[in-house]
């Protein structure tokens, strides 16, 4: 069988399998999706009620609407401190597609991209997909899996804080020392879902730099389709012309919707679930720990674990069918995310409830034994 | 100044100076847009509002809701009387972005992609950015400015029916002889919207093609961003694969809000809505023939008509910015569509109504007279 042109990912046979077996009338412990469980807010739900209700959905300004562009650049003068300009804005159909237009922009006007290993997966794909110049760097479980300047040799580095899979965020010191050796992609969507301190944007550090982020995780939107760029002056005109070609706009009710995230009483209720990830996150981590996997770096925000299975097996991609097929519990492997060292690790995500965090380590306490 | 990596639209120019002028207080004309201007059927916005009210927007199946590709797969049964599998059928947000993922597979794994000359500047654009082989192939306006097979010295071609910005149809006939020479990625984005005989889908003629196409036009559903790629079963799993890196799904609640198109009652209405194009065009063809346009190909599908302005000038650019600044008639030069002989031409779309179009030919009138 001729590969792909893009890798596949693997969680997505683990999903296909998992839904197989609840097709079948198990009941399935959801460790490997990474998409938070939490009702959207409902000043939100009522936001596009009413204008769908009154408006009709006509394509918007590439760049998103501009009352969308003003309140993004307002919440990060309100969060970090940092002066946007709303023309620096630019609203995504979803954060990947306006990753896409300045890995593009990037790669062709700076020249070769870094990207973390193990890291998110679409960095490498896309990359690839582009036909761009690019190279892994690895990062080590003894160092939280960060990017460390020192290994950086091209001109640009994509930055995950928090990172998927490992959940580590970086400091403004390290973020400020990458971005003295390399133009920095910050991969800031997991932004808001932090444990300790926040995460510090990388805009804290340089105005020369490109935020990615969106409303799809703290703003618990994924179905909804929109995310957000912020890049320097200079890369405006690129970005949005890549944009009007491959995207048009995003969804204009998601937009309109997407307003009502930043009233306070919204962002009161986003920072209350907050609360509960964490919880999620103490109770999943000390149990992993007790059934023995290694835990190299603990999340600080984000909603996984990336766990050392090394007690277990050597081959984490059959481990993860094999729990799936024995316990009903289904992880990602971690060959997901890279080549660096994956091969005994896998990522577990709390985005269920207590009550099945508690049930899926039963499962897992019960086959390891 | 440094040139874009993809060039802009020229009519984006043409609307920002339009707006300006709105602003400043002019009424303006709008026959530059490609946007149409009728209402979605109430059905569509009632299955949004149930919807909206009853569910969580979860991320969906990157190919899309199952119920939706079933649809589709129907709807092309009943309309050209094609076996499609809803296997086959790939939900996209927007067509656009699933055009440029055919566009990648196409390439690699077939060759070199040609495209209509002039024809819709996306195929070119999105090319460029995939660093893909390709070529342009002069159509001519003797022609009805359509693809002659004889002319084809790729593997694979772009083939645009009703095209943008001709409004031609291409004949079953037609189709199956360039189906024959190069492998088709068939752009029906207009397909509905014809005013003679209905336009034939490539699937008619072969099996081994892709038609890109979406409810953005005769649907009305622009700013819902849901679009759909009918592809051969050996592409499917790299098409989704590419989707699944760069757009994750297509907007749940315009994809369940799509499902409505196809009750009986909102196409009869959208049939109904093609009148009314009809009209326009009507109207507005005679009206440019007696100002002095010369129109080769007249339409007989979408909202387009292209008009050869040799008569008024050889450089259609400088002409559509003095028409909007005397006469407030906002229209796209023949540049945005490519570089065989498209200087001389102009694009009028009929998205307004008929008062309108009455205003636009009279200001055009006096300012030609």
């Amino acid at each position: 069988m001729e590969r792909l042109l893009i890798e596949p990912f693997y969680v997505m046979k683990v999903l296909e399998r998992a839904k197989e077996l609840e097709r079948e009338g198990r009941k399935i412990i959801h460790f490997e999706v990474g998409e938070p469980d939490l009702p959207v807010p409902e000043i939100v739900k009522e936001k596009a009620l009413e204008a769908l209700k009154r408006t009709e959905l006509r394509y918007t300004e590439t760049a998103g609407i501009p009352p969308l562009r003003e309140k993004i650049a307002e919440y990060y003068e309100r969060t970090y401190g940092v002066k946007v300009n709303p023309e620096q804005v630019i609203v995504t159909p979803g954060s990947s597609i306006g990753l896409l237009a300045v890995l593009k922009v990037v790669s062709e006007r700076i020249g070769s991209v870094a990207y973390p290993d193990p890291g998110y997966p679409c960095y490498k794909n896309m990359l690839k997909f582009l036909k761009a110049d690019s190279e892994p760097v690895n990062v080590e479980a003894e160092e939280e899996f960060k990017v460390k300047p020192e290994k950086l040799k091209t001109k640009a580095v994509v930055i995950n804080s928090p990172s998927n899979p490992t959940g580590v965020v970086y400091t403004k010191e390290e973020l400020q020392k990458i971005s003295e050796k390399a133009f920095v992609i910050s991969d800031e969507i997991y932004h808001g879902l932090t444990y300790g301190r926040g995460a510090p944007s990388v805009l804290e550090v340089t105005d020369n730099a490109v935020v990615v982020s969106g409303f799809s995780k703290f703003f618990l939107m994924t179905g909804w389709r929109v995310g957000w760029l912020i890049v320097p002056d200079w890369m405006v005109k690129d970005v949005v012309a890549i944009l009007q070609n491959v995207a048009i706009s995003a969804p204009t009710l998601s937009q309109i919707a997407a307003l009502a995230c930043f009233e306070e009483e919204c962002l009161e209720e986003l920072r209350r679930n907050v609360e509960t990830f964490r919880k999620r996150k103490d109770l999943m981590l000390s149990g992993l720990k007790k059934l023995g996997f290694r835990i190299p770096a603990h999340p600080q925000g984000a909603f996984y674990i990336f766990a050392d299975a090394s007690a277990f097996t050597e081959d984490s991609f059959s481990f993860a069918f094999k729990v799936l097929e024995e316990t009903g519990v289904a992880i990602t492997p971690g060959r997901d995310f890279g080549y660096n060292k994956t091969e005994r690790f896998v990522r577990f995500s709390f985005c269920t409830d207590e009550r099945n965090i508690e049930e899926g380590l039963d499962r897992l306490y019960v086959f390891l034994r």
